[in-house]
């Protein structure tokens, strides 16, 4: 096909640093969604989303501001340029602005590392375009050339590599908003395919040769289908061919109609927490600041979730088989800000006490209590060995776990960060852990408490 | 004397303004001090002080941004600028980015009644000289001008008349670090006052009678006697004539020694804490951020005080004698930060419980417990009532109170937001209150708690 | 009277440091006036204006920028500012633009060498009230601490004083269109002074000892009578104590009314031109840009007058007994456009030629002749010398002077850059001119020509 | 080959709008340099160049400002980035201050229309690769996107149509110093084309059909072949299909080595001027800046060419059979700078007199008069007219041209403006011509005069 073709010919140069390896994969869903996930993904249970771009310079509505003003013509944005900007500012008259110079990589892989969480996921380039790496394919429209004048992933992915636990994951968006090659694409009814080979094909290998991610994120197919992306073409060469493909994962948005059935892990729509397991792994992505991805200068305390409410949303994730990633957006010059920082570390502070039951684990037969609400159960079955959160702690010093069989003289119940504890038989079925009656000073920790069942079933 | 001539001829219009009402006060320091201070002040204990101007543009070091970097010539300050800004840039090209954009006083005023504050104390004119009216002494150098174009006391203390229960305080800085003529007014040994008659004495009159504040918080001597400010003067009028005789309350910063001992309450240093009490009515001005009181846009989480940390120091400094004026610094672009406004929430429920203990309360015989650490007493004498706050929950469950006398039958004890508590004597002395086994989600607040002793002594 | 008062104390330091020396000059207009123009001033003839500030930056319409769009409400401003500039942007808001990068005072010098002048007078301050050098009465805004940040007035003197024929002219406005002090004193009907004390009267005994000009050229005066500025006063000082007083020539700029009446050389109006002699010494102050002082970024060629007008203005002001200040505009970024460069280097060509008819001549009993037109008259009577102007060259080879009485044999006839003439008795008088048929590659000049005659009377 | 394919592929949407109509040149030089050049070109003898662009941002040195920069690190642009500007600052960075605010491409037109020229060339796209209008190969690195907001192209083409006798050329520049797509391309050895295949094709297609240029000028060869440019292919289509086939002219510089060899009128070298008579068309494109084709705030009057130079310029040239391209260089504001709109306007004026001269005449059989010096010939051949073009007025009246071959009653010799001439023959050849004693407000002209001779060969 003449397409392929252009693409073979294209990325000749870099189809020569490969060696093939017997092409294991085919380019075709039936042959790459065979392709077990690899585990360490499964394991790793919270990542840290990040998003970052030229839309942290008005900070203002969303990352989306570009297309809420430009296309939707929203009221609030068109007010917001009126009214403090000169008339004829563009979109691309941020990027200057885009300074990062308080961006400490270190600083920020610390608070990571702090945080809990296993893997980052950077914005290398959102829908606006602008990618956060020199790319050729994107002159004078990235981070080296306008703005930071650096190569932020390249900095990003250097400071994550010297923490041994923590996998380098890239966003990469396929489509761009206003992008005119991909607009004639689209007009044409994508029966042309100028953007994709001129821009995203090359980004995407550029991306994995240069920074050999471990999650690859895509997302934004514009409506269209993969064929015009050639994802699969791509996603063969990267499962057979790329330096990652042993460890890469990747998700299912990749095309018109392959999310929710299609690539790697399923992510189906942003805040997805579907309340029962699923089948497929899947992730949880949402936003600290419940109102956007991308930093809000205008936030106020009330838009940013709570820790408790962050706590909740990890635990129901991880029990129905998800592993959540959860977003913060850094400022324009560079800066997580403490509100940020703050939720993060006290996640950290919460996962060391219980990651036990967070990291490594499995669903078990049970998600959800079937009589004690905001109940969430995980397990490590090699371990036989059954965990149990609880959100709230109970007026009268009990939790009744109603669905695993206990059995008196085998079963042990123990608080996680505190040690063994007394239970009884529930009626009609499972068991009532008995709490002590724990003084502030000396709870194991706060905003979610976990219960480790050993000799349970 | 030839400068009270110029004095008085330059503000004819303003003293004709004002009836005359038998002058009570004489400019004197022995006469100015011996005004009460009026009572609203010693029961209002808790205070905002905002430190907002061109300072918040560079938002990096401390508010003494142009100190440092001009006068001290310290080297951090003088690497950010080189690394971030053009040769030649001047402290005054900061000043047109001081947009304010966001700035809604509305919405600052919500969060400081949610904080439990009961006046606040804005930055008028730092020691940059930027004033934030539209004073006409200080043209194309105030952000009606330049910046904001917004008169941002006016809409400050506009928002904050619709609470009733909130007052206004302006800070203002006599000096000004680099005001040339201020600058050869000290380089004439301070017998010339160009300076304080054309701009300082100017700007205060001004200030009075526009605003109409019911704290003047007086700083920045630059080394010269009260004399050359003629603060004496100044006080005199404010005591006898101005609008606000009645109410109005300053502080101690009016010259060359004056601090500590002449004028109304006393500051001292900034965050005084003297650890006992004090004679004179005093205030503890300190800072959430640690480092500074301007907005710093690279603070790390760790630079700010952790809410357990403000509870404790609210604490000392009433049972003491104090008051708290506690700071935030908004950015540039009018937010106050959500880590700014989660401790400021923080504190509004923390006195939501245990604000009994603290406003229109006055000291006890006693301020901090002989023997058990970090327990601190105010007391309502005409309510026979003292208030104990321990700021540790006790790993036995109980609290030794060994400087109350304490009365079976007699002696009540409470814990505020719970309800009776029962006790026992201590050994020698006072008594021990025997706290419940109260789990986490019954207690009736975090951070530090409060006993009610009624029939004690 | 208290002003009085409050002025001699104001600069008590100022009168120090001059020696009285038995002022000769009372601050009255009578004596004043009395006192003779220094003789420099009429020789010279020739001078440059220099309009440079803050409205150099917008650089459209008319230094008078910020009255028009401000004051006015003028359409055209509007409209510029509403097109070109974000909401709420003021006037201030160009200062920081105004960066004289390329000022180079030495190239300047040179050009204005080059042209022939013999004074140049610079815009030390314009009604905007920035000042070109460093200020202490006008913090923040001047030259020093926004836009060039450098002295302009000082680099401007010192360049000037390599020249030993170029003398330094320094323009003050006294009054200030938006200055709030100036404002306040013109609401009360300039019965308080403010302004003056504060302002105006230390900045221009600031500039006298500082740069030590010779002209001193005075306008603004903002409607208010010499009472108010105490013109007289500084004048006074100005004459009998100041360093310049042997050798300072001022204009009539100093009042209400006391324009074309009272003070230095008359001005009456811009760009006055009586077409007759005039008993007083005046000046005729012009623009080469017909529209503007100050530069203007969109003036098209028409708009600036061609050589042959700029060398028929000289000829009829010197004529008629005025010196000319021809005004150029330089830009914010400090360049003296090559279209006003190419004027005054033509202006110095013409000179070369024809200055001995101009410098240190005089009027003639005729100005204009009474019969041909375009023909002008100056003269050196010491010298029994008459210098006859003609702007056109004739078709008929002959110029016909009417009013010199002419005699075979004594009169003497020649073209300045040519030599000795044949001429012949007019009728009924005077004489006519016999000029050769010269080509083009052979006239001495063009332009203008000057006959001079001597012989005759 | 491989790389005609993609290229055929790429532009199948293009190569679908136009009719084949035989295909009359192949894409080789054989067959390209066949082609005759349209005959207006050679009748039109006079053009304007203008080259404006980012860099006329800076406009400092030249508009190779980036290369000399970036890539030669020449001392005087470092100073001034490091003077001027902060720190990573970069040329893309100028790019937003291009604002071209008082463009007026009416006011642009009618001057050039004044200055006699027949054909202008702007320059869409420099060797900085920022195109003047809205190309989709150049996204947010062209004048829609960035700076202007507006086609500059579209607009200067719309406003030139409206003369019937303008027309219009485009400047388009190969290769582009710093895109790393020709980087990549370059470092190949010119073995892939990523480069020319996704950016500088697309780019000459969309330029010829959407403007409909009469004069395509190709420059920046970028050291590389012309068939990696693939010049051939695009001439053949530009010769064969495009809508301007019939009329279009382009110059010689296509690949290395075409210079002066292939394509259409030869360029050679910038400012060539041999100085003798070409046989191939030929074109002297120079500056009247003499330093710089871009707008340089700093050139000073003697930097630009006088009038008399110009003139002296156009006459050589056209006498050796070439073509004249003079160069402006616009402000980034939009403005040709009054020094240039009057050298613009005198050439219109000189050849209001002298065009009959220079419009739609051939060169002579000799070009310069073999011995009196600054003389040159234009002929007229079916009208047997000579043209003799002389640049200095003779001292002694009279001008001898040794070349002609005059006869006594058949020759007749006119003085352009003037009228008939009377004549002697010269010695040993030729003729003398005999200039009235001209007056010098009765020359025709000036700068440069003409002889027009009839009945002589």
């Amino acid at each position: 096909m003449e397409v392929l073709t252009v693409i073979s010919w294209f990325f000749l140069p870099l189809l020569l640093l490969v060696e093939p390896n017997g092409a294991q994969y085919q380019p075709t869903w039936e042959s790459l969604d065979s392709r077990p996930i690899p585990a360490w993904f499964d394991q790793a249970k919270f990542g840290i989303f990040i998003h970052w771009g030229v839309f942290s310079v008005p900070s203002f509505g969303s990352e989306w501001f570009w297309f809420y003003w430009q296309k939707s013509k929203a009221r609030p944005y068109i007010d917001f340029m009126q009214k403090n900007y000169p008339p004829g500012f563009t979109y691309q008259d941020f990027a200057p602005h885009f300074t990062a110079e308080f961006f400490d990589p270190k600083q920020w892989t610390e608070i990571f590392a702090a945080s809990g969480a296993k893997y980052i996921v950077l914005t290398t380039k959102h829908h606006e375009g602008f990618t956060l790496w020199g790319s050729k394919n994107s002159w004078n429209w990235n981070a080296v050339n306008v703005g930071p004048k650096r190569d932020l992933v390249d900095e990003m992915a250097t400071a994550l590599r010297t923490y041994s636990d923590l996998h380098l994951g890239l966003y990469h968006s396929l489509f761009e908003w206003f992008n005119p090659l991909f607009e004639e694409d689209a007009a044409n009814g994508f029966k042309t395919n100028y953007f994709p080979t001129t821009k995203t094909l090359p980004e995407l290998y550029d991306l994995v040769l240069k920074y050999k991610p471990e999650v690859l994120w895509s997302d934004g197919d514009g409506n269209a289908p993969d064929q015009y992306w050639n994802s699969t073409g791509f996603l063969a060469w990267l499962y057979n061919e790329s330096p990652v493909r042993e460890t890469v994962v990747t998700n299912d948005r990749w095309g018109l109609n392959s999310i929710c059935h299609h690539g790697g892990y399923y992510t189906c729509t942003d805040r997805y927490q579907p309340g029962h397991l699923m089948e497929h792994k899947w992730e949880n992505c949402m936003t600290i600041d419940k109102y956007s991805w991308g930093y809000r200068r205008n936030a106020q305390l009330a838009d940013y979730l709570t820790i408790e409410q962050l706590v909740a949303t990890l635990v129901e994730t991880v029990s129905c088989g998800g592993n959540l990633l959860m977003n913060v957006g850094p400022t324009h010059n560079g800066i997580i800000s403490p509100i940020f920082e703050e939720r993060l570390r006290q996640m950290g502070q919460w996962l060391k006490v219980n990651g036990e039951g967070i990291y490594n684990t499995t669903h078990w037969r049970v998600q959800k209590d079937s009589v004690t609400p905001n109940v969430w159960y995980t397990s490590k079955p090699q371990e036989k060995t059954v965990y149990a959160f609880f959100l709230e702690w109970p007026n009268n010093g009990t939790v009744t776990l109603s669905d695993p069989v206990a059995t008196q003289g085998a079963t042990q119940v123990a608080l996680l960060g505190l040690g063994p504890l007394q239970w009884k038989p529930a009626n009609p079925s499972g068991l009532v852990a008995l709490l002590p009656p724990l003084p502030y000073n000396q709870m194991p920790c706060l905003w979610g408490w976990t219960l480790r069942l050993t000799g349970a079933s």
